[in-house]
């Protein structure tokens, strides 16, 4: 038995491509003392694989050679520690692999539930970073105004359905009428507005007549450089990530900053989810509650087979996924 | 009698000149129902002053033909009004001008002491604005590193001095090596980078062995863009004037914003003074602690003459002065 994996051929310079990974194999790893071996089920696939690739952030920086580092769920199929059964359900931080050790002690284990995307969509990082990121950092207050960039990517939909269910008027941005109109039906924002309409700007002021309170922030660059020109006074700019940064180098910042952020006391804060880990019961008990009473709708972007994975981030760069995106490796358990 | 009052001849495009004013006499003014006389004595000069020029900010634009306001420290010299006497010292929105009328209820009674410019510099607008800003937005803990720009302005001095005392490790940042010397020996800091100087980035990492805990920004530019650079996980970056732009268009914002607010989890916020009103006394009272054990110099930079104010202003935004600015019109009361 071998094993597949997907390893970085050649550090991208601009946009990513294929041609910037290499499918490998491997033999099959052994787990040593305390470790598991791992099947992977499903892969994470986020924009901040491409960031790992520019250089060291809240982790170390992907190097040529590395296999692309993910968070995935897996299926323990060998255990050498007390901790951990075969047939146990875990998170990992894994690679694009078809199998991987791990110590027992750095893997979670997980409930066993109906679909175990959803542990990685509404119930994993999508869904609490859209929790955390709104509720702790942004601190929305019903009847405000909630702006949201990515609005049909993995968590712009999350941001804005659970704003919209603390009684806020909810805004999107995204890419191209079809996924604005999405957008609006499938999630029930109140508007949706395409960023790549030459009349963006005026159509983003009609859209939030009151201006924006909170702007949940995926994409930065011009968009950002808009959105704060939006906000309100004592509004709140939760910095989630820079999508539209990661695969060019920016010309330049937003250039009302920081100008802006003083003359309207504007508080931008950059958080990840891990900060908020402390409170993650808190926010699946209620992401729970409102998916059950229909509140919340799960879409999740499901890419079959390992070999996919490259292309599944390259398009997930150009906006091309509609909800969580993730590449299924292996089967759930029966 | 007359009364002087400087005006706006022609509002800036780029760089202020004498040019952009004009001296006038009006009528003495007088005060109606409700209303105070006011002798002016010291008037704030302040780089706001230019910002207003550039357009609405949290005050409305000034315009051409509008005589320049700002805050300003008088007697009063007629009262029809119950509650201010003559010979009441207030604070007032004023504007340039030798004597100004305004409603008694618009204006603040001060306390009579021993130097009205006391009251403009440590325990006025400088004073307060650093203790808010660095104390409550910016939230320091002994031990860890505050940077401030602008360390040789009027609160930039104080930012530093109140660090020191709360046992943080205080940098400055300011324009010439003699100003940098200044500051270290007037205020103590631990260090002062000259923002001129070729080596600047070299020399700010270097001062900051630590990485930034807390940037209290008066400049914004490149400068914030090298003190993003440098900050550290969960910094906290006070957002209180953007100086070096007010002369001019900015080119580019930050080039790491948002990216780095996000890897590094900063919060960058803004205020203006009087956000933080209701704990005035509470700030009051420890700067007057500080002075009177000798833990804060007080620096004052009193330009003599009301037809002196442009070319105080003008100063200002070449960063000529040192300590708080500002234009005595009259002299204190007997």
């Amino acid at each position: 038995m071998t094993n597949r994996q997907i390893t970085i051929a050649e550090l991208p310079k601009d946009a990513l491509t294929r041609n910037h990974f290499e499918m490998g194999e491997t033999d099959m790893p052994v787990p040593g003392d305390g470790e598991v071996l791992l099947r992977v089920i499903l892969m994470s696939i986020d924009a901040a694989n491409r960031s790992w690739m520019k250089g060291a952030t809240y982790r170390a920086a992907v190097q040529q050679g590395d296999a692309m580092p993910t968070y995935a769920i897996c299926e323990v199929t060998e255990s050498n520690s007390p901790k951990l059964q075969k047939g146990d359900i875990v998170a990992a931080e894994a690679t694009w692999s078809d199998y991987i050790t791990a110590p027992a002690h750095k893997v979670q284990k997980l409930p066993k539930v109906p679909q175990l995307s959803n542990l990685m969509s509404v119930y994993g990082i999508a869904g609490k970073t859209a929790f955390h990121g709104l509720v702790s950092v942004g601190r929305p207050i019903a009847g405000e105004t909630v702006l949201v960039s990515a609005a049909a990517g993995s968590v712009g939909g999350y941001v804005g359905q659970i704003a919209r269910n603390l009684g806020c008027r909810v805004v999107g941005i995204a890419g191209g009428s079809e996924k604005c109109d999405w957008v609006q039906k499938e999630f029930g924002f109140d508007a949706c507005v395409d960023y790549r309409d030459p009349g963006f700007a005026k159509a983003l002021r009609k859209a939030c007549p009151d201006g924006v309170d909170v702007y949940f922030d995926n994409v930065g660059g011009s968009v950002l450089e808009l959105a704060l020109a939006n906000m309100n006074e004592r509004g709140r700019v939760v910095c989630c990530g820079a999508i539209s940064q990661y695969d060019t180098e920016a010309p330049t910042g937003p250039r009302n900053l920081p100008g802006v952020v003083v003359v309207k006391r504007l508080r931008m804060e950059g958080f990840i989810v891990m900060d908020f880990a402390q409170d993650d019961d808190k926010a699946l008990r209620a992401l729970r509650h409102w998916v059950e009473a229909g509140q919340i709708k799960v879409t999740e972007d499901i890419v079959e087979g390992l070999e996919n994975a490259p292309q599944a981030l390259i398009g997930l760069l150009a906006g091309e996924n509609k909800g969580k995106r993730m590449v299924r490796v292996s089967a759930d358990p029966a």
